[in-house]
């Protein structure tokens, strides 16, 4: 068995020696700058996790744990153009470092670097494999068009908002922990309660990053409410919409949209009304009944408890939580 | 033995019932507009021709087919946005029709849906089968980096050129009639010849669809000199820059770049210049020189007559030749 920080030591190793061809500079620079950013490997480190509560022999997974990362770095090359964000972890985006154009192709060529380190998985269990892949990663896509849709539609419900980032941000981790389990050569059923546990587990993490926009206090050195100042429609205005009265609803629709505001007006204003309708506590409520499900699922899986301990472990590092 | 034409609308046959999900609309909406566009089907047509050389069974390979179909179409969709091309095949291009966010992310997912159709082919051959669409998947992105560097780069050899259009166009179909051929269960060997084959072809194409956007007579639609318009470096103009004298390579140089003149004034001063240095000669030298090398290579697969000719009659319609 491998501990957290080995197999995460591990993975900073595998990804910083990844060999990219050095012509065309265009193309392989960007895909190196976005994979050498400081991420944190949360969705490769759970292929691995998943894997090694099956197995000690963790290289194969290596091979589809880098598949994932690299997918993952892929979709928000192509995320930061869509939603003209010029910063990610602190640095320029791709596309604002270079150009979009630039960044299209990199996150192009990066999609088949993924699937071409997916090809160097066992050969018996590759077609099940891509198979897996392509569902996460088709999901991550229709995500993302939600996502999209939302911006611009007047009624969203939690529901929408729900399956919405189940296919942009679960369906990403259930699938890497799926594919975990399958190269570890775990019983279908496990493979499955995985998957399960990830799509939960998914859903609170997303809940959390958008509550903590807003009610953190550190916040990985993004500008506090900056979902409010973009207009985004998160968990917490979703569900403030979904209690307010009438007048109120329509004061938060036309807040959330207004561009005149000042930021820290617009802020505070609509963070009172957030406040009023107690949707912090929404929030966590949600966030814990979540992770509470995903927790429930992880315990019905039978094996040995120092087999569960890390994937435990990483999960309340996700979720902030102390062991 | 199936005959070209045949082929042909079994692939448009299967391509019209192609499944996609009715949501999220805005993303599998231009996926259906984009397949649906009377494309020639050259490089599907390829694959299967291959598999139907070795095969009388093409079941399979039209799964294979259908996933570079989708691939060629996607590379379209993105290529459309880098050069700013508002039309395609008579429509307006995804990116002109709805925008080029909905053209970025239906595209990625048309990368995934073609990784999709492959992952349908027989799992024995699966492993070399996504070897070979990776390989020529990172190719055409390449080449489409080569194309966008070398249109801000002053000097572009012919060899530089060559090297491009191979990576751009050769590959996918080269790749394409390789993948074919597995699937045929074609030898090794022939596998290969099929390879440099679709090279050549590929080649002999690119250049031939250079020389006919200014010497062709109807030009499948497109306005005579759309190249020369657009600043493009083809063919004609690095062979033109290579033999002119230095001032008038200076003069080319020049015109090529100008925005400020009339469209047919630029066109007819850079076509005298074109036609005092026999660019057009020197094109027709080169697209025969690369035939005849495609067709010495497949002349060398050993197979019954009657087994090759409907790719002769491909290859030979490609480059609009008699029989």
């Amino acid at each position: 068995m491998y501990q957290l920080d080995e197999l995460l030591s591990l993975l900073e190793q595998r990804i910083k020696t990844i060999e990219l061809p050095q012509t065309p500079k265009q193309l392989y620079e960007p895909i190196s700058y976005s994979l050498n950013a400081q991420g944190k490997r949360i969705r490769p480190l759970m292929l691995l996790l998943a894997a090694n509560m099956y197995n000690d022999h963790i290289e194969e997974a290596v091979n589809a744990a880098l598949a994932i990362e690299i997918f993952h770095n892929f979709t928000l090359l192509h995320d930061d153009i869509m939603d003209n964000a010029p910063l990610r972890r602190g640095r320029p985006s791709v596309y604002a470092r270079w150009n979009s154009n630039i960044a299209i192709l990199s996150g192009d060529a990066m999609t088949i670097l993924a699937y071409q380190w997916l090809a160097r998985c066992r050969t018996d269990k590759l077609n099940i494999l891509l198979e897996e892949f392509n569902k996460l990663a088709i999901g991550v896509c229709e995500g993302q068009q939600y996502d999209m849709d939302y911006e611009t539609q007047d009624h969203v419900s939690i529901e929408n908002y729900i399956n919405m980032i189940t296919l942009k941000t679960s369906v990403l981790i259930a699938g890497a922990l799926k594919m975990g389990a399958i190269i570890g050569g775990a019983p279908k059923d496990d493979c499955d309660k995985l998957y399960d546990f990830g799509i939960r587990l998914g859903i609170a993490f997303q809940i959390q990053d958008d509550m903590l926009d807003l009610y953190g206090n550190k916040n990985f050195g993004k500008p506090i409410g900056g979902d409010i100042v973009s207009g985004k429609k998160s968990f917490l205005h979703l569900k403030a919409m979904e209690k307010a009265t009438e007048n109120d609803r329509n004061i938060l629709a036309k807040l959330i949209q207004d561009t005149s505001l000042d930021d820290q007006d617009k802020i505070s204003k609509i963070r009172a009304l957030y406040d009023y309708y107690n949707v912090k506590e929404e929030a966590v409520y949600a966030i814990n009944r979540y992770f509470s499900e995903a927790s429930d699922i992880f315990n019905t899986i039978d094996l040995p408890i120092h087999r569960k301990t890390e994937m435990k472990a990483l999960s309340l590092l996700l979720l902030n939580r102390e062991k």
